[in-house]
């Protein structure tokens, strides 16, 4: 806060109230692409409602803005970057828009509201997707430089292809030097492999070798390279995070020590101020965890910290308690016949051809269902949505409610639900079970009992390395959230773009007389129509799947090509710089997986003493 | 060697010229495919000289099988299995099943010819080779445990896809759990995405939902994860060997200072002793050098090593040492005036303008290149084989041969060859003068001219990063080799296997009334053929182009339906077991090229000190 006199906009600003409230906001306004045109649920009256909830969105996010400008005060604020963009900026263009839009009463257009998830990603939840997009922006530099190089490579390859291929008038993919330099493009992707290579292999088969080496240098080679710098970039970045965090704490820890010692003591902490100490820091501590981390710091056991000593408090914190002797079971207090039925459980479920047997029937169960389908299948029987429930099933899923049950029981409801494998056993079995039960009154519940199979997932518990994997995985967790969360702002912009340029042609049928013809027809001469048509802009969702399929990359060239027989050349842009962005991204993310999974497993390694290093070499 | 009597086998096998005859004898038994029904090339009487030629390259495999035999010793060549795989079963059942052949007098189906590739990995030149395949067989248990996962989630998703779209009469990728579980595979690849989507999607726009959720998990999850479990693995095993290998001279050390330490001094090495070691242990070093390297190694100063010191020798002998005094130029020795005009040269070139110039022409050159080349394009003028070379063309190459000229003046051409940009340079020039030459006489050295956009390429040495790129490049220059004679020999085995089982099938309008039929279609009822039947096992060369096809993994499931429709089911095995084994051998290079990668890279930081983790952080 600037001083005294702004306190209260801050105290305001800062709880999760306000977080809640701003995220809504933002969520609101970026949930308005489904109403708009080209909506998705086609409301009465939408425009001038959608209008509304975009001025009543934007007056939300107003209010964070001007509660930030209060404490902040406007020097601040014009300064510190983010806030300035999302303020001034953004906000006002699209406050304008949005009056202008509703004062003349009709649409119009309006890439404006790509910019919506700026104020998303402004919001206090999602400091992990700003962590995320900042490593986006920080490997941009070495990734440009790689993407020069490729473009230079493309440069040649479509010139020296230009010159080989051009003669062959059966060769559509060269004739001329921008077709080549598209062609090349797309083979890039390796979206029009083997076809782009065909007409010139029928012609000469030494032809091959110029595709051959154009993929190996670019595709395997390059792309590759791309992959390792931003690798690297990538794990710098972290290492240097890691060690600032390190040294802000190492300064922390400077400042709380010499606020804590006495003057008659000024190099050593008490017990007494230190537990003063974590009263503050960490107010759930109780007696016996202060004493025990004092304890634990104090390697000189002479009962007072040293300031080398105190520097451990962060990772002393971080450890959890526990009692040698475990808690008494939580049935300790019931009357005797039940407590000893309990116990009586208890053994049951940790004898461990208890666990042997579980995943007996398990695999059972998944032999059985297979067995079943493929014998639905080679029969030939039509599948009716009233699949009756067999015999088998009802038992399987009887087993696993008592084997949950019995869990439940004899670990105590809170130790159950505490590890993540049996919170998904139990969803998993009360889901068939709800399934089998809903199938007796009503045949609609087809879709719970075809999620069936989802149960074979338990099988994953049986091997040690993939519930490493799979623990990897839950750690992991939120910053993949991060990664899904900036793939689907991306998503976003580029599907508003499109939508506002392309949402208003129709493809069935298009783009007569072009390589790409067959995928856009809609009738009866084909064996298999194929529905390309269906990859187009029409609202917020198809886009986001045409988006999706373009991400994936394979045959999007019929896309753009379907968009450029409409339109006009120029569209190729979009779809080559949605290519680009995405490219970008991904490498980021599976850069970001790798790096991630290569610390957790050398973590591994490490802590848990696979001791690889360990032998002496200096 | 065994013993005494084994010496002169020893002697005998272990020399270049024994090397090289017997990567010759492997060359020459590869080489066989080229004339081998199916042949490239139709020698007549190609079956008996073949035989001929088979059975002497097995003859020259058989000395150096013998040989070994004999130094060895029967005993420990059972025991090294590499060998005795080789020797004892591969060669015995080439050797019966050649003379089979010649007896017979015609072929039958071999597939022994696909174990050829045995030998040439045998080779002493091609130990890189061994070492790479031994890191993907030893990074193959944690691939087949992901192998497992993904196939456990085929299973589930296809059993789903069954339940969801088999009623679906539109819709041909899920019509029976195996086909739904073939195009899962397929999709994993992403190779007939959208399409295997489009037909559900038309019906339900949530089936989208299917796919995505389908692709993330597995293509996006599971395959990234494989490359991070691979990379790991890669790493470790790099680790291990380093310290390996580090041990390793850490105990040739002491047993080499053991044996120099004389009585009365048993704690330290004079440099007598050390001087008559670097004689037999690096014999062209020359007495200033041992003197510098003893002083290097000597940090205490008094003129004796201890054991600790005399740990560096590796490092301290990996040095060059350079004199502060740059050596006398080469033309000191010619008479005056000729000398004078070489020192101008010299600083001619020295001076950093010249090279900016130099850089400015190739520029202007490159913008000349491609702005012609568009000019040619749009004005739709036929490319005709006798292009006339123009005089800025002339000029330039001109300027080209002028600098090199310099350059090789100026530095001698001991120093210009050395370094390889120059050899680059000079390669280009020579070769662009070539053909400029050559044009004047005949116009059919039109790909030379061709080759002109090559000369680009030395853009690549205006910035610094590219620099270190392309060094890192000619570093792992020879472990590239190695992963791509490993894919060739991989290439070799099942191009041997397809063409003796898919070799007798014509694809030329095959699969009437499959999914496929019109890839293979030849006739002009298609604007643009696709020309498919090409990509056919016809003989070892087309096999090579074709398996690329599937290595690129776009539309290699036309391919695989291709030959379904005209042999039968069991076809799929060979072309999803092919892979299998791409992404295996794929992913361990892609790993090898990371970790090479971010090592020099992390390598560069240390060395070259970027200092990162110069702070004191303890």
């Amino acid at each position: 806060p600037r001083d005294r006199s702004a306190l209260p906009a801050y105290l305001v600003t800062h709880n999760h109230w306000f977080y809640s409230l701003d995220l809504f906001a933002a969520l609101l306004l970026l949930s308005l692409a489904t109403i708009e045109q080209p909506a998705v649920f086609h409301v009465r009256r939408a425009g001038g409602g959608a209008r509304l909830v975009e001025l009543f969105g934007l007056f939300l996010v107003g209010i964070s803005i001007v509660m930030q400008l209060r404490w902040l005060g406007p020097r601040t604020f014009l300064t510190h970057r983010r806030s300035a963009v999302k303020g001034l900026v953004t906000w006002i263009v699209m406050l304008i828009d949005a009056v202008v839009v509703i004062s003349r009463n009709k649409t119009h257009f309006r890439v404006t509201r790509a910019m919506r998830p700026i104020f998303m990603v402004d919001n206090r939840y999602l400091g992990g997707v700003r962590r995320f997009l900042r490593q986006i922006l920080q490997s941009l530099p070495p990734i440009m430089e790689m993407l020069a190089i490729l473009f230079f490579i493309l440069l040649i390859f479509s010139t020296l292809g230009f010159y080989l291929f051009s003669p062959n008038q059966e060769d559509p993919y060269f004739s001329t030097f921008s077709q080549g330099f598209v062609s090349l493009y797309v083979l890039l992707t390796t979206a029009n492999f083997p076809d782009v290579m065909m007409p010139a292999y029928a012609k000469s088969r030494w032809s091959a070798a110029f595709f051959i080496a154009f993929l190996g240098v670019s595709l395997y080679f390059i792309m590759n390279l791309m992959l390792a710098v931003v690798f690297v970039v990538f794990s710098d970045i972290e290492k240097e995070k890691f060690r600032k965090l390190l040294v802000h704490k190492r300064r922390a820890c400077q400042y709380a020590f010499r606020l804590l010692v006495t003057c008659s003591q000024p190099s050593q902490v008490s017990f007494r101020h230190f537990h003063g100490l974590l009263r503050f820091f960490r107010p759930g501590t109780s007696d016996r965890d202060a004493f025990l981390i004092f304890k634990a710091l104090n390697r000189s056991e002479n009962g007072r910290l040293t300031r080398n000593e105190f520097y451990n408090i962060y990772d002393m914190c971080g450890y959890a308690w526990r009692t040698q002797v475990p808690p008494p079971p939580w049935f300790n207090g019931l009357p005797g016949p039940i407590r000893g039925c309990c116990y009586l459980i208890r053994r049951l479920i940790k004898w461990k051809w208890f666990d042997y047997f579980i995943y007996f029937i398990i695999i059972v169960n998944a032999l059985v269902l297979i067995t079943h389908t493929i014998i639905l299948s080679t029969a030939n029987i039509p599948i009716t949505h009233d699949l009756h429930v067999t015999w088998d099933q009802i038992t399987v899923v009887a087993l696993y409610s008592v084997e949950a049950l019995l869990k439940i029981i004899g670990m105590g409801p809170w130790h159950y639900f505490r590890s993540g494998w049996n919170v998904w056993d139990f969803a998993i079995t009360a889901l068939a079970l709800g399934g089998i039960v809903a199938e007796e009154f009503a045949d609609s519940f087809f879709y719970i009992v075809i999620l069936r199979p989802l149960r074979l997932l338990r099988l994953f518990r049986v091997r040690k390395r993939y519930h490493a994997v799979f623990q990897t995985l839950v750690i992991l967790l939120p910053r993949i959230v991060s990664a899904i969360i900036i793939i689907i702002i991306t998503y976003y912009f580029f599907a508003v773009v499109g939508m506002e340029v392309y949402s208003q042609y129709d493809m069935k049928n298009c783009c007569v007389n072009t390589t790409v013809e067959q995928f856009y027809k809609e009738d009866n001469s084909t064996l298999y129509p194929d529905f390309y048509f269906l990859n187009n802009f029409d609202n917020i969702f198809m886009a986001g799947v045409t988006l999706f399929e373009l991400t994936v990359v394979n045959n999007w060239f019929i896309i753009m090509e379907g968009y450029v027989a409409v339109t006009s050349e120029w569209s190729r842009l979009y779809f080559m710089v949605f290519y680009l962005v995405m490219m970008v991204v991904m490498s980021v993310v599976v850069a970001f997986i790798l790096e991630a999974f290569t610390f957790r497993m050398e973590y591994n390694h490490t802590v848990l003493g696979d001791a690889v290093d360990g032998v002496s070499l200096k």
